[in-house]
């Protein structure tokens, strides 16, 4: 019996192209002879229409489309597609009115619905917000061929479903385990539709979880993921098959839209094909083609062709460079110079070479005389006043204003090029550098930046060595480089990480080994910095906690107990005050 | 028995202070030789501390700070506090890892902790998110004084839970109705401590909602809410008790802390107290003190004592002023003025003698020079296109960075000024105008504005009566209005209502008599403005949906089924491109 899985890419509420996109892969599955077709969950809508499921128009045209879809689809093909379909009489039962559903389409009609029992509520999921869990196992049995009478059963998840194996996690995080009620009914197949985003080391983590899963209970699994970006979230795809073992034996692509088909022998539960041995892949590679990817499907999504970025001379905005260049193609990358009197000689030579190395645009608009306009123009307010934050911002906001007005003008989409680190302690200035559609490469760590940057230079140089080796810096005035205000990278992301990734406090990471001192002012940046993230363009997410949809956080708050710093705790100064980029010395002294 | 009832105003995390409020109060009641003393929900941390709740840390804090609280608490006195208890097992029982609770606080010890049943996940609630749901009845008997063998069996609910009276909605919204299971329990009184956040008119549902739940329960209920502003939400207060037929007996203020005591006679469950007739408030009363609650709380617990706004001579800027100064004190009000070549004779002399009427501080800095150097520095790119979109938002984002500039030197809170006509349609520039901390006025429609301002003016002229009757303008370039662009504001603002807060489609709007095409092109510039407000400031919310936690939508979507609009379904231009702020002619045409 063959089964074929279509790993697509759909657009969030473009019903019909995403139906057309279906059509095309059952078209490819009736030629391949495949019995069942499998689509990641939601694929008629995409993953996820968030508050467009409040509109009740938006349910009609769903349920519309898939009617049309089943008329649509080759009659003698069995096709699983995701979709969200209305809970009847919710209002008088007292449950949320839709379920997050797969619907099985054969004969020119939809024959079965299944609900997803688990629904997420952590990190970037709202699913309870608009979905009452299924209470009803998902099975249903299928002829191996048309004509056949021998049928195979086959279980029904979707994506969260399989996410509970107590033996895996060694914890429960819902009280039902759907895979388990599954395998108690004696089926022959767990088939699971996913729409799961992506980080780093996830793909991986899944499969280990799911051929534990599928070994544990001696049940073949087939897996099919969404792939594409869709605003902050990237799904990579890597959909996979797993024998009664628990060892992979199909494996579809990573961060490509991707169709294959593959026989599965329902007597033996076996597939007929010899495990494949997966092989790690290098986590740069990884990291690198999810950002890719994420940027590539904002900009087509969004019908952007061309994007815009200020080029300094140092290594973010290269790698945010170099992204754009392999996501759009060189010709469609302009970088800008913007060179002040604060900027040191080799910032413009280090970007010339990097818009040489990439082969992109450039253009090169110094800033000094539109600095000394706003000077004269403030100078009867700010004279007197030494200068400070306020000057240096004034710069980034100069770059920020000179961005936009070329976006503007000329249809680009800007792309802001700050890492994870400054956006976390607010080493970034709001309405200057943090400008743009989207954040690219905002939640990966600056530590990180350089591992991808020695990576993409591992067979020839296309971050020039200058912007490797130089010591990091705003260049907001003379002299200055980012370790005055900041502590080392490599300790500042470490505690960046105990704290945003794993909800460490004060304490927890001081008893770590960690300096307290240092601690305790990186946590109070990190806290004063939530007004200016909460105004940051979408952040490409990549690792299991990114600044965005799964990062909400209070900015009115005194965090005595997040931080749990008697000695500060009620100044005046830990309170956020205004936009301050802290790039002055004593901020961390 | 005396009741008392402290109607708080807590910081987000602040727990040391917070529980100082409470204690204090309890010391007000034991004066007034109360027996029982009610607080907010989550009265202990605020409502809502949101992922503050992820970190460990954070509940060790506030478990010990009740315990501490505990300890302190005059012993003679029962309190109810609303915090979060850890849901012991979670891990094994696959729940939620914490419960929304209400502590019993008595003879210095925690004699019992209640939990919340009810788990909103609507507009901008999360709640299952972090919480478990409770499942015991929360009933509690208390002695009428403390010698007395007499008891009372109080019922104890929090917030949602009474938000489930099928005859009040006609619909059930949750499984459960906690009110009717404690009623079957034969309880004299029920308790609710809430943390309800405030929209226009909510505060007279809320009260209609439970004068007609006690009324059928024939149950009389104590309602004691949060008051204060916390980032974009206002709670307001509005305490209350209705006796068993559901007449008001007491009633706290709105928008302000507030204590207060009743009698409550167990053996016939009445309220020693005349019935009051509650006046409805005028909605422009009403809905102004919400703003002014909003922007001094917002500024209070981000420790500002200053705000500056730019000042164009416009309806909006004016009344943003005027809450300012209704919030701050004049003195603390700076606004600017930022003239540029297109700004008309009237708009100077407007906001002059704006500023004169409100009495607050300010500064005239003219943009002309400014703008004409950015012109020199782009004129090797622009030389030979038309001005447009780029130019104007330029002269919005040069006045942005000098706001500021200003308040990154003086350490001003800056107030972002727009409307949520405008915010809907993307009728702003992006790091020009929506610059700010918070945005004030952004979820109030532009035809509210106008009666807030004419409201204003009853008695004497706060705001010029030239700024109220001229045509609105951006004035961005020579003679342009905003009915240029956009439907007169009766016809965009209903449309909006519709489209926005009652999550209609293009099919029921047109059906409603809007003209098609209008229709059509506003849900077009709403869809296409969503970029733009994830990267707005907070929105002080003050309607039933508001752009912020409550409005989570896709920003690269298609909304074909949304919008339903054939014709343009799938073009180009039915894509957001870059920034445009719409405010060319034909972008309405």
């Amino acid at each position: 019996m063959k089964i074929a899985i279509a790993q697509l890419n759909p657009t969030i509420g473009d019903l019909v192209n995403n139906s057309q996109k279906i059509l095309d892969a059952a078209h490819h599955a009736v030629a391949q002879n495949a019995r069942l077709l499998l689509t990641p969950e939601l694929s008629l809508c995409g993953y996820s229409p968030r508050d467009l499921l409040l509109y009740p128009n938006f349910i009609e045209s769903l349920t519309a489309q898939l009617q049309e879809l089943a008329q649509k689809l080759p009659p003698e093909l069995a096709v699983l597609v995701g979709t969200v379909t209305p809970n009847k009489f919710a209002h008088l039962k007292g449950e949320k009115p839709l379920f997050n559903s797969v619907s099985l389409l054969e004969n020119r009609e939809i024959k079965r619905t299944f609900h997803k029992w688990l629904l997420p509520t952590y990190d970037v999921f709202d699913e309870h917000r608009y979905f009452e869990a299924g209470k009803k196992p998902n099975i249903f049995q299928l002829s191996v061929d048309r004509n056949s009478k021998e049928k195979i059963k086959i279980g029904v998840t979707i994506c969260e479903d399989l996410w509970n194996d107590e033996q895996f996690w060694q914890k429960r995080s819902y009280k039902h385990n759907p895979l388990k009620d599954l395998v108690d009914l004696n089926i022959d197949l767990i088939v699971n539709l996913s729409a799961s985003p992506y980080y780093l080391h996830k793909p991986e983590l899944r499969k280990q979880m799911i051929q534990s899963s599928s070994n544990h209970y001696q049940i073949p699994i087939i897996y099919v993921n969404q792939i594409g970006g869709n605003d902050d979230l990237i799904f990579d795809g890597n959909s996979f098959a797993v024998n009664q073992k628990g060892e992979l034996v199909s494996e579809a692509k990573a961060f490509s839209e991707d169709f294959t088909t593959f026989d599965f022998e329902p007597k033996t539960k076996e597939f007929s094909l010899t495990p494949i041995i997966h092989l790690p892949q290098i986590e740069e590679q990884e990291l690198f083609s999810a950002l890719v990817l994420g940027l590539k499907d904002y900009a087509k999504k969004c019908n952007f062709t061309q994007v815009i970025l200020g080029l300094s001379g140092g290594i973010d905005s290269a790698l945010v460079a170099a992204i754009a260049t392999t996501a759009m193609g060189a010709e469609n990358v302009l970088g800008v110079l913007m060179p002040s009197p604060y900027s040191s000689d080799h910032s413009l030579k280090d970007a010339q070479n990097l818009v040489k190395n990439l082969g992109i645009n450039h253009h090169i608009l110094p800033i000094g005389e539109i600095m000394e306009t706003y000077d004269q123009v403030l100078d009867p307010l700010f004279s007197g006043t030494e200068f400070g934050i306020a000057e240096e911002n004034l710069q980034a906001r100069i770059r920020g204003n000179l961005l936009m007005s070329l976006a503007n003008k000329f249809g680009y989409l800007l792309l802001s090029t700050g890492n994870k680190s400054e956006m976390a302690v607010g080493y970034c200035t709001l309405y200057g550098d943090m400008n743009g559609g989207l954040a690219v490469i905002a939640d990966v760590p600056k530590t990180r930046v350089f591992s991808l940057c020695h990576w993409l230079n591992l067979h020839q140089e296309i971050i020039p060595n200058n912007i490797l080796i130089k010591p990091p810096s705003a260049e907001l005035k003379p002299n200055q480089v980012d370790q005055d205000s900041l502590p080392p990278y490599e300790i500042l992301d470490a505690i960046l990480n105990l704290n945003i990734n794993h909800h460490q406090s004060f304490d927890e990471i001081a008893q770590a080994g960690f300096d307290a001192h240092i601690v305790k002012k990186v946590l109070k940046l990190v806290t004063r910095a939530e007004f200016k993230r909460t105004q940051s363009p979408l952040v490409l997410k990549v690792t299991d906690k990114a600044f965005g949809t799964g990062w909400r956080m209070p900015i009115c708050s005194r965090d005595s107990a997040l931080h749990h710093c008697g000695m500060i705790y009620n100044q005046k100064e830990f309170f956020m005050t205004s936009d301050r980029s802290l790039k002055n010395k004593n901020e961390l002294s």
